[in-house]
């Protein structure tokens, strides 16, 4: 693909990492890194994977047992991505199944730097539930202290601020603002999203297109770039279609990945973009913050 | 088009009024009242007019003559459609250059309903302000008292809750929701919005793009339906793009003007598909009222 970067532009080359998934953990990580080196030389500077990679969903199912796949952080798997940035000199960005205590489990995202070091983590705060993605049973939600600790995470990335948010956070508006609000310029999406193969095909579209459509909407309303990277292959119930994609502040979709096939998806983000699509659509300058109150209520009319 | 009313279902038959516009105000509500009527014979409930349908758009330039454009609430332009109104047995959602007071002027809708009575109004509350529409210098936002007028309005019109949002509220995902959770089951979006034809076209058309793909992402995120009713026609400098719209609460474009043509977008919306989608994608549900504190902030990382 046309890589976009501009010379004298402060860009960042970004790798999305697009596969599907085996029961065998060391498998999925090693399908990771390899995709990691493909990635690495390529001269991507943040490698993001997919949501939990290195299981299968498990959350297609209420079991008991699934709970032996979660992990610390840090903890082998983070150990282990830390050595692969350290020797291919790049951040990556991991979405762990973590174990936080006994009983007390999250979907998180971990940054590690080009240094080895966790930068930190984010845990995912919109869980979903619905028939054959039972999060609620496995993922505590992300703690909110307000003030202290909101929740919402950015990270510095090759000099850019890097926002994690997961999967069911893409259909809120309020994750991508808030933040985007504490500076981020990237979204990352991981994500396991896809068709229950039953369905009519013409509703399967408009499922793909309505998840696209949200995200794309978080990089204009931001002036942004957004990136999803979602897993690929059948499991189950569930045919996970792919698509990965980024969009830049303007909205427009600048790199776009197969439904059916693994790929690393590289695009370079030009983030001099950012002032020039703000400047333009200045929607931060004209935010009602005085009359936004009734956002922290469930509802108003009853 | 096809009409979509189900036997036995909630629906209420909307009608978007498209055209352009032309210095005379007699002249456009003439136009407009040709519009009512063909609206009403096919068996519209509700009426829609864009943005400021009475005039030019005036905000091209900052002149003072221009403010004798605006008119008191109730005033002659809504004398004219209350008559309307009750003549046709329809209600009208209209937008009024607004004399509040001596220097005070707004950038309203009105709801007008099919008994002749003003049902309320809605004041713009985020203004745009950039070359070519300066709104910032004839319209003050609309009011917030927070708790007691936070400013987001909706009116029941044939059963169904309308809330009433205006032209650059559209690139706010704050005013959807805020205006969702006050109960409305449709959002209406009267616009005045068109292109510079000095640009290029691929940037026009990712503009128009953008545009859509905001307001459908409202749709998805609050489970509602939006219906945007943009003028077409160029005036100075722009030439509105047309291009109305309405899409369903899953996102799915169920009716679309052309860009360039006059003409009344009739669509039917079944309101049973706001519980259907927001059952099915349950975000109200999941929304983390407990972490969103930062939204009433400006910026928060610096």
């Amino acid at each position: 693909m046309a890589l976009l970067m501009a010379t004298g532009t402060q860009a960042l080359r970004l790798a999305l990492l697009q596969h599907a998934c085996e029961r065998d953990k060391a498998a999925n990580l090693a399908r990771v890194e390899a995709m990691l080196r493909e990635a690495a030389a390529a001269g991507a500077q943040l490698a993001v994977t997919q949501e939990l990679f290195t299981t299968l969903y498990f959350a297609q199912t209420e079991e008991d047992g699934h709970f032996t796949l979660a992990e610390p952080i840090p903890g082998p798997t983070t150990q282990r991505l830390g050595e692969l940035a350290a020797e291919l000199k790049l951040a990556i960005s991991a979405s762990i199944f973590e174990k936080r205590a006994a009983g007390l489990f999250h979907n998180t995202t971990v940054v590690i730097g080009p240094d080895a070091a966790l930068r930190g983590a984010y845990r995912k705060m919109h869980i979903p539930d619905d028939p054959g993605f039972f999060e609620k049973y496995y993922f505590t939600p992300g703690d909110s202290m307000p003030s202290t600790d909101p929740g919402w995470r950015t990270f510095e990335v090759g000099g850019a601020q890097v926002g994690t948010l997961i999967c069911w956070d893409q259909w809120f508006p309020e994750a991508a603002r808030l933040t985007t609000l504490r500076g981020a310029q990237v979204l990352l999406y991981p994500t396991a999203i896809g068709w229950i193969p039953s369905e009519p095909r013409d509703v399967q579209f408009q499922q793909r297109e309505a998840w696209r459509t949200m995200q794309v909407s978080h990089a204009i309303a931001n002036g942004v770039f957004v990136a999803a990277c979602n897993r690929v292959g059948t499991e189950g119930q569930i045919t996970f279609w792919g698509s990965s994609f980024v969009a830049d502040p303007s909205g427009r979709v600048i790199a776009q990945a197969e439904e059916a096939v693994e790929q690393v998806l590289l695009v370079d983000l030009d983030l001099s973009l950012i002032d020039a699509q703000r400047q333009a659509w200045p929607f931060l300058r004209d935010r009602r913050v005085d009359a936004y109150g009734d956002l922290l209520r469930r509802y108003v009319r009853a």
